[in-house]
């Protein structure tokens, strides 16, 4: 009845626990969540009066499918890192339709297809969706075992390997400066694509700035940014930026996946980027999340440091933590639901969805005291199984 | 270098002359546009104001994959033919991006897939993009050849059928109440599925609805509505009613395509439906484009009655041409935009690009006094053969 690669589709873990998680008085550290909060209303308002007045009717017209120019000149010469020029990019529904773009125009089902384990849900089920053969390689806190890497690139051809170099979703971490040029080597050397995910790399709360992938070997890296974790996510705008011969090709499929992103939305974007607003934005989110790291961090410390072990990230929205015991976390997500508190075990950021005992933690979306009590919550939890037993047995999903 | 289904990716040929066209003084009838002079540019602007102070920063979070459900409730009950629930529904960006979805959750690489002959060049695209083994089925004015397609079905399995029922792009015809009552027939006796586009059924200037294909067989028919030509395609809304089956998967499959359509877009046509703007700006649009299709139609009566037939439609955006002459279009279209008139020569809507003596004119996005300009330009190329030499011979393309 459906195409074969509907067998591969399945929906994301942390969607479906969303209603859950969504309860009242649930301290959730579950979603991957922007503080609303946080978004930069007063500026968008007066971007989206702007763009109105300036533009009257051809505000709602259709346009191009690469993207306005005007947007991709200001990526291409203000955000983009190395600077590319405007023809190396697309403007996409969120860096998500970029990744399911690429993909299509790379991978044919059963190609091989690097991830590092743990990844990006979300990349899972793109690879899926299109039938890529999946390989997991093993990672540590300075990036991809390369050793292990390159065993599989000299046995086998692989199309291409997906990352997140800058503070990882789930695991917080950022690539070494060696392990980034160790990794490009490996793709010139052995002739396999890097597909750069870096909705996080603007979010840097200590530390310098590492180059990105794309800037140390331009011609087999795509890159994908994203404006959800910084602008506002509702408006699903994110870029690629790749090699030339590339973007022809992922130009055409956009053509027929959708004609083009939302012309609207490109324009808000571009008039909200064009008042200067983004700077002080992100000024202000990087100090709140920076201080709600710190929040966690230290209460993951005084409550937790004989149960669970972490590495505090540099940036991003997510702290990883894994139990000392080998308890399951999907377990434990059933007690701390019940507690008013949840995560995401972390099997669900494993190709084959391996039992483990890791969490993420998102800290982006609570407040430093609600940060304080849910951390609580799951110490007193976790330092006494016997009431964690109690309370599981009484859950009916 | 890229996957197989990227070799049968193909630019639009619409796309592709979209420089040409856009010459100052160059009268267009090449474009599938509304005329952004009627966009509802004042409702609009209420209804963003609107929405930013109901919503705040609730405006920019992530929101469900399958699009907001006071925006489905809506469509659901008041604009689906025949009503059906809301969770039928998924928003999409652009019925493109719900065809490409669709055919991306039933189609395999060589499954067979009736489409008419002409048809929309945007299907075509998406289901070569897909791998689609394409078959033309022969049409009339009152819709498909249902003999030469009962001789194909009974022959081969056939996944689906394409079609556009209600003034179609690019002929206009719209499907008799026997031909629709005869389809939905043929597709429960053979078991294939319809693919029912619907961008133009509300944009009628003569004559009385017909039901729509989905009101006649519910369980084989998935219905593709758009917002693009009743309110403004730059805000890329669309959707799919279907039976629930179908959406269940196709929800699977947006999520990891791009996680969900704009929310911001979603809210705005929301806002926009809630104001009850959308019927009185539909009388509007279509007693201007009802005018302009009147004066097409009548020029090319006066000036070309000799030279080319065509049937006059009862809505939608274009008027489809034939020569009387077996002469190609395509060496006209080069003439043609030399002397200043743009149209599209009918081989683009042709599954093998067959050369065609047929033309495509839109007759929504010029003052019915730029119209009969155009058509005597046109006129004067037509019936002036050894005119038309001169000129196209002095084109460099």
């Amino acid at each position: 009845m459906f195409a074969q690669r509907t067998i591969n589709l399945n929906s994301s873990f942390i969607r479906d626990i969303l209603a859950v998680t969504q309860q009242p008085d649930m301290i959730s550290f579950a979603g991957g969540l922007p503080d609303p909060e946080l978004f930069p209303v007063a500026a968008l308002q007066q971007a989206s009066m702007r763009m109105q007045q300036q533009l009257g009717n051809r505000l709602y017209q259709y346009s191009e499918t690469p993207g306005l120019l005007p947007l991709r000149r200001h990526i291409a010469e203000q955000l983009a890192d190395p600077e590319v020029h405007a023809e190396q990019i697309i403007i996409t529904t969120g860096s998500q339709q970029g990744l399911d773009l690429v993909v299509r125009c790379l991978i044919d089902p059963g190609d091989k297809v690097l991830v590092e384990a743990p990844t990006y849900l979300g990349a899972l089920q793109v690879l899926r969706a299109n039938q890529a053969t999946l390989i997991s390689i093993p990672s540590d806190e300075q990036g991809p075992d390369l050793e292990a890497l390159e065993a599989i690139v000299q046995r086998e051809p692989i199309r291409c390997f997906y990352t997140v170099t800058d503070f990882q979703n789930p695991t917080g971490a950022s690539y070494s400066l060696e392990r980034r040029k160790g990794l490009t080597a490996l793709a010139e050397r052995y002739n396999f694509w890097i597909l750069e995910d870096a909705p996080y790399s603007a979010l840097r709360y200590s530390g310098d700035p590492l180059p990105s992938l794309q800037s140390l070997l331009p011609e087999r890296v795509i890159h994908f940014g994203s404006f959800s974790k910084i602008i506002a996510p509702a408006l699903r705008m994110g870029w690629i930026s790749a090699p030339r011969e590339v973007i022809k090709v992922v130009e055409k499929l956009k053509q027929a996946a959708d004609l083009h992103s939302s012309g609207y939305d490109q324009q808000l974007v571009l008039s909200f980027l064009q008042s200067g607003a983004l700077e002080p934005h992100l000024e202000q989110i990087r100090s709140a999340y920076g201080e709600r790291l710190e929040a966690m961090a230290t209460a993951l410390t005084r409550n937790l440091s004989d149960s669970l072990h972490f590495t505090k990230p540099r940036g991003g929205m997510f702290i990883w933590a894994t139990l000392t015991s080998n308890e399951s976390t999907l377990e434990l997500f059933r007690a701390a639901v019940a507690e008013g508190v949840a995560f995401v075990p972390g099997e669900a950021f494993y190709v084959n969805g391996e039992s483990d005992n890791s969490m993420r933690l998102n800290f982006s979306n609570s407040s430093s005291a609600m940060i304080e009590e849910g951390i609580r919550r799951l110490a007193t939890l976790i330092n006494d199984s016997s009431r964690r037993e109690n309370t599981a047995s009484a859950l009916a999903y």
